[in-house]
This record gives C-alpha cells, structure tokens and sequence, in this order.
C-alpha cells in the first residue's frame, strides 16, 4: 500500500529503530536481589514471605482489603467464577472482544461462555447493548434469569478493560443488578487503571488481575484476586491450596480444591516490578502523548485515548484507523512486521473462534468493526521507560 | 506412649537434633546464577530458553523421547487426561492411597475417580485386586468397559508410585489392556525411580512429575509429562498454550485451551536442581540405609525398602509400625511434631475425604492398614546431602 512508509516512520518516530517485541518487561529494580533471598530463604514454593509481601503490596495499591496470588490470570479467573458460585450448565457473558483466556476461564468452570458487544468509547461490554440483548433473550425463572433458547441459567457477568482502559462500569453494574448477574471483573490488562479514583478490580465481587510477561507487570507466570469481602478471601486460598482443612499432620481436604497458590519464586519477581508500577504506569502514559503527536493530522485514525473520568494504564498501545483502512489492515500489520516493527491486530472476535462459534452470542458489531479497524502498537517497558 | 522416647531418638540418631520440614530442598549449584541469567534475558514468562533446556534436561534423564513442562503437577495430569481422551461423565481408576491432587485432576477434567486399592509390596495399585474389581464392578459395552452400578464408561487407570517406589507396572499394564484402559502414570513422586532400567513414567501412555518445593527436585511451582508420541506431546503442548494456532500476528484459536505452560523463571530454578539430582537421589538411597539401621532390631516397624526388580529414589522416608501399634500411630506422630522432629502419617485414604466418600470404590483394606500405621519420616534434602 501507499502509505504504508508513512505508518512506519510515524512509529519509528516514537521507538527509534528498536521497538521491540509487542510489550517487553524491564527488569531494572530488585529482581535478581530478591530472587535471590528467596533462594536463600528456602522457601521458593507456595509458602513463603514474598508471596504474602506481594499480596499486600498489590493489595495497598490497588485499595483492596485482601488481596489472594494465583499461579495465572487464567487460573484467577476460573476460581473466582467458581468462589462466587457460578456452576457447570450456567452461562456467563462474556465481551465478544477479550483475550481468549476470559472465555477459556468460564469453560473451565463447566459454563458456556455467552458472548455480547462491546461499546465504541470504552471497548468494553456495552452496557445499553447487554440490557437490550438480555431483556431479548433472558426469562426469569425460579427467580434466576435463564436464556430462553438454550433453557440454561445465567449467572454473571465478566466485564474486562481491553487494552487497560476502564469499561462504562456504573451503567454495567445497574444492568447487572436488574438481572441479578454477579460481576466478576477482568482486569487482566488494567493494575494501574481507575474509574474516578476507584481502582478497577474493585468494583464486581471480585477482580482478577494477571502478571503474565506481556503485561504492566510480571511474575513470569502469575494472577491476582482483589476483594473486600474477607470469607470469599479465605474460600479463595482454601481452593487455591488444594481445600486442605488446617491439621497439624493430617491431610484432610473438604471440596475438590486446586493447585492455584502463586509460587514464593514468582511472588520475589513481583515485589521488584510493584517497586517499578509508578513509573511503568507514567512511562506508558508519555507512551501515548508521543505516539499521538506522531499520528496527529495523519490519514491513519486516532490513537487510542482514556475515556472521559477514568484514567488508563495505557497498557497496550493501539491506533483505530479510519474507516477507509479497514481493507489495508492486514498489508499494513504484515509491512510493519517485514521491518521489525511490531505491531498486531485485535484479537479475533471470540465468537468467531472454533471452539466458541456454536455458543450463545449477541449481534457483535462493534466488535466486528474494531477488529477490523484497531492495530496495536509497540509498547514495551523499556520504551515507556525511555519517557517516564 | 512408653517408648515415644526411643523413637525420637532413633530419629535423631539419623538426623541430629535438627531435623527440618519433612521435605525441604537444598539450593546448592547454579540457582542464583540461572535465575539472574533468566532476567538478564528479559524472558521470564512462557517461552524461553530455560523452558526448553529443562525439558531436554528432564527428558533426557528419564530416557523419553518428549517431555513437556508444565506449570504444575495437578494441571500436568488434568492435561494428560485430558489429551489421551478423558472425557467429561468418564470414570477414571486411582488408588486411594496417594495425595488428593491424583482425585483433584480426575474431577477437573469432568470425569469421577473411581478408587481402589493398593498392595503391601509396593503401596501402589494392586493389579491382582484391580482386575478382580473390574471383573464384578465393569461390563463391556458398545465396545467400552462400563461400570455397571453407575452406567459412566471407565476409560483409564492412573497408577501412583506412591513415595517414590514404583507400582507393579507389568502385571497392572496387563490388566489395563484387558479392560481397554488407557494407562497415564502419576510420577509426580518418583523422578529417579526404575522398574528394571526402564523410568517410571515410560510405561503408561503419558506419564507426570511435579517439581513442588517438596519434591526430589524443585521450581517452585512445577510439572512435566513425558511420552514417545509425538503427536501428544504437540497436543499438549498446543492446549497448554492457549491452543494457539501458529501465525505471523493473528489471534486464533482452535480449541479450549489452558495457561499451563511452565514459566521460563521456574524452568531456570529447576534447571539447576536438575544437574545435582543424581547426588539428591543417591544422598536419599543412604538417607534410607541409616534410618534402615536406626530402626534395626526395634519394636517399631520396618523402614519402607524398595521393592524387588525397581530402584527407587526413596523420595520420603516411611516407617511401617508394627500391627500392635496402630493405635498409637498419632500419639507417636504428636509426640515428634511436639519436639520438633517432622513426621507425618500417610495421606488420609481419598475415599474417605468429604468431596470423595460417595465416589464409586472398591474395597481398600491395604489403604486402610497403612494409613494406621505408616509414619513418614524426616526426608529434607539436606539430610541426605550429608550422607549422598
């Protein structure tokens, strides 16, 4: 394509030549200290200091009353569908524009995945759309709300800020609690991300947070559950450590419970990169000034900004291109690519994914449009870093 | 109890007067070093180096053709089930005698373990008593063993070398074949342990270990399958990745998948402890030469041996208290723990736990008997460095 050169250079503008993978960590405070005490410690496994430390500091910082370290987001999300009772034949609505993981989480539990649009400001679940489609396709039975075509109950709603930005959370809880869904949010991609100055994660009944390599932070492998409510606190630890009832030597268990703790070696990693969150998070924010100047007045589209009263973490960086783009978006990711220049599309729609395309799904628009429209762009730490 | 005196010194005799948790392990070669080098790589998550070196380092030392790391042991034998066809509704054969999380990945996987009994030779699945309860119990169906009372298929068997010593593989590989079970060998316990010069885990079809902070070896948190087939070890490779299917920059997915994959940090921990294993197990096999002679001639019991035609790697310690001592297995127990020498019983039978005593079982008088009498025994890496 023509302007393919013009895409580059406006990138290039902001990264230099090297941009990197699509989102690296930095590693540039106590990681290789702390990793190593917990070696010296003994205790690298799901007992130790550092996951207890870890916990807390996300805890302290996000505003949570408790805070619980799972082995990954996905693994989080599973067990915090289950902690608040969502059961095998239930469906739960999940947005059609998500990571697969959110989808994966609700099969895991024995649910169907069933999937809804997601709005043009935020990206995430509409909430206007979601009350139309389950006044639509919803019945109230027994007192619960069950999909009139597939007879199944449904139970919750999984709200996730896509790319760190904040879903419209207050008209979703209202939605939520007309049709009686428990809201569980996932907010994988968004440690450092508010609605006003309410962290997210603390607005359902739980919050999932993930520390996979690519995101704001890393543990490695790694995810978090944030809650105010101290027995769901303990039901989740119970699950996450194999439900063993507390005994001096005997092994007894009292559910069928999970080997989900985060190990003590993942949690030492954590602690040094939360010593790091301000900066990332104001690393990733400059991010987003410099790449859109770079794109200002061009043909290309709008660099994706925070909605009006929150305030993101600019996790991923991302561009919407103009409607026009839409045919030459696959030649524009695939030349950035060719040069080393790394970029990536949204993710495809989940109820186009094979496993998903049979499930229960509203119209999906929206999030049709957005993959056919959004390219996300370079935005490892060492370049967020480079401006904070 | 009268003699609780004479036990605790023949402990000690083994120990000295610190005796440490039950099994705790020695970080002594290149941990530190590994783990700096991993974060010096910027890769920590997923994919990296250290993945593949501790995979080949694993795979190489059990003699397999393909090993596959995993984030744990539970979610590796969740997944082996899973990939050799475990379906949901399924019936799956494990002893009741093993740790929960053998009954835990069967229940995740959507099917129902299905308990019986192990031998007084080896404490793993008796094939002798296997087949006589599956000729009562099963009836062939539509080609497909059924269990009769509960009309669910049985579809495999899940043998468990219960502390490190192996189960009579050939006669159970026997018995699994008449029945059309596929056979998936739970060795989270037995790295280092051989029937003839054969690894357990080269027997089934899959085969699991776990790397637990208490384990032989240890990265944090950690798991591997090991198998011949190609084309399974790809599967599992494939649904432990989010089922991802390979390209330049699109998200697709072509099954349910999972976030399982070992994280590159745990790999490089384990990577170190994988070069001092030999000297771990052969430090175990004197640990047991000295508790053997500790306890020679005592009122006690016999320290567990390994068991004819196997090698073991003695993985925990256990002393099997004489008949006329069952009744006062905990009294002893609290007496240790009181002093602070770390024993344990054997883990309460499974078909005796609340999420598991409705489960279809047969009878488990051998499980039963050395739950009343087996006494686990101080078994920390460190003990047995000193003698290795």
């Amino acid at each position: 394509m023509d302007n393919l050169d013009d895409f580059i250079a406006r990138i290039r503008q902001v990264t230099g030549s090297e941009t990197g993978g699509l989102h690296e960590p930095v590693f540039a405070g106590n990681e290789k200290k702390y990793l190593a005490d917990c070696v010296d410690s003994g205790f690298v496994s799901s007992v130790g200091a550092f996951v207890t430390a870890f916990e807390e500091s996300v805890r302290d910082f996000v505003g949570a009353q408790h805070a619980v370290a799972i082995v990954n987001g996905t693994a989080a999300l599973h067990l915090a569908l289950l902690a608040v009772g969502v059961r095998p034949g239930d469906e739960v609505i999940v947005p059609a524009m998500s990571f697969v993981a959110t989808a994966n989480a609700v099969s895991h539990a024995g649910a169907t995945a069933h999937f809804v649009d997601v709005d043009e400001a935020t990206w995430g679940i509409d909430p206007v759309a979601l009350r139309a489609h389950l006044a639509e396709v919803g019945q109230m039975k027994d007192g619960r709300l069950h999909n009139k075509e597939t007879g199944r109950p449904i139970t919750a709603v999984v709200p996730m800020h896509a790319l760190g930005h904040p879903v419209a959370i207050a008209p979703l809880l209202s939605v939520a609690e007309e049709f009686g869904l428990v809201v569980v949010e996932d907010a994988a991609e968004s440690l450092g991300s508010f609605v006003g100055d309410r962290h997210t994660g603390l607005f359902g009944r739980l919050g999932v947070f993930s520390f996979n390599g690519n995101k704001t932070i890393t543990t490695g492998g790694g995810g978090l559950i944030v809650t105010d409510d101290e027995a769901l606190a303990k039901k989740l630890k119970h699950l996450s450590t194999t439900a063993r009832v507390p005994h001096a030597y005997e092994f007894d268990h009292d559910a069928v419970g999970y080997n989900y703790r985060m190990p003590n070696i993942n949690a030492a990693l954590g602690l040094a990169q939360m010593e790091q969150l301000p900066g990332l998070i104001a690393g990733q924010r400059s991010l987003f000034n410099l790449y859109s100047e770079a794109f200002a007045g061009s043909p290309f589209g709008e660099v994706r900004q925070e909605s009006a009263g929150t305030t993101s973490n600019y996790w991923l960086q991302a561009i919407q291109l103009a409607e026009g783009l839409k045919a030459s978006k696959n030649e524009l990711i695939q030349g950035c690519i060719d040069v080393g220049v790394s970029v990536r599309p949204m993710w495809k729609p989940l109820n186009r994914l094979a496993p998903y395309s049979a499930h229960p799904s509203a119209d999906t628009p929206v999030t049709a449009d957005l993959y056919d429209r959004v390219v996300c762009l370079p935005s490892s730490a060492f370049l967020a870093n480079r401006h904070g």
